[in-house]
């Protein structure tokens, strides 16, 4: 059975492109893995957003889905980060992310302490709570995205 | 509070991005969305892979949280292939999809269904029932693919 797993596996190009303990090969894996798990992270906290604005019916399993989702992926992103991943593909990420590290962490830490209230928020399904919630995730996002990302994408 | 949170989920584009009762604005949007959620699930299907074909020490609960990460977007990318996502960004999915929808929508239901018994097999942290459910989900994954996922991306 085991030669079978790795032969579909290789065939999917996913072992050949694991070393042993280590999440990522290349610099561009963890770049396309964090612009990911922020992509799919944007898309549900603005599918909640639209509730808390108003702008889309509430449904309240809908809301408790999209914040399970946020949340599980909260912690991704910033494992995607690590040195030698400011280019290999093009990218917003300002140097600030190496150069002060500990702020860099800390706003990570931030959002992934709003969103987990959120999903807090989201599971009780009250739409005040997740309105609540929903002000502190989103002073977390613009925070970092203003001292962390940049307007244009680099080149590489 | 209210105008509060619309004003931050207004500066992070995320509303005005979201009409009501739409997921996707764009078609450039559902490609972009499927194409991030399979970027993650590939990761850390992969993480998995390594350890059940023995290229990676086995941590059961990285295993179980790659598996439980892998097991909650396991849904997620099937709703961006609705109609007329088929161009709008560079992607690999090939005409069947539109085609043969019914056949589609069971392979990916059939992916679901394997995720969901690889996310049981971590939680119990038993590395021999993590790779025998690794060999449903590699032949999921590959089956899909071979049938709808081309070789080399569309242009646009």
């Amino acid at each position: 059975m085991k030669k079978l797993h790795v032969a579909l596996l290789a065939a999917l190009g996913v072992v050949a492109s694991l070393p042993a303990a280590a999440q990522f090969q290349k610099p561009e894996d963890a770049i396309k893995y964090r612009q990911a798990a922020f992509t799919v992270m944007g898309n549900h906290v603005g599918r909640i957003g639209a509730m808390a604005a108003g702008k889309a019916p509430f449904d309240a399993k809908a809301a408790a889905d999209s914040a399970h989702i946020v949340a599980t992926l909260s912690t991704l992103p910033l494992t995607g980060f690590g040195e030698g991943t400011d280019k290999g593909l093009p990218n917003r990420a300002k140097p600030e992310i190496w150069k002060d590290a500990a702020k860099f962490k800390a706003a990570g830490d931030k959002m992934v302490a709003e969103v987990a209230k959120l999903e807090t928020a989201a599971k009780s399904g009250s739409l005040d709570a997740i309105k609540a919630a929903m002000g502190g995730v989103g002073g977390s996002c613009k925070g970092c995205h203003d001292d962390f990302r940049a307007e244009k994408y680099s080149a590489n």
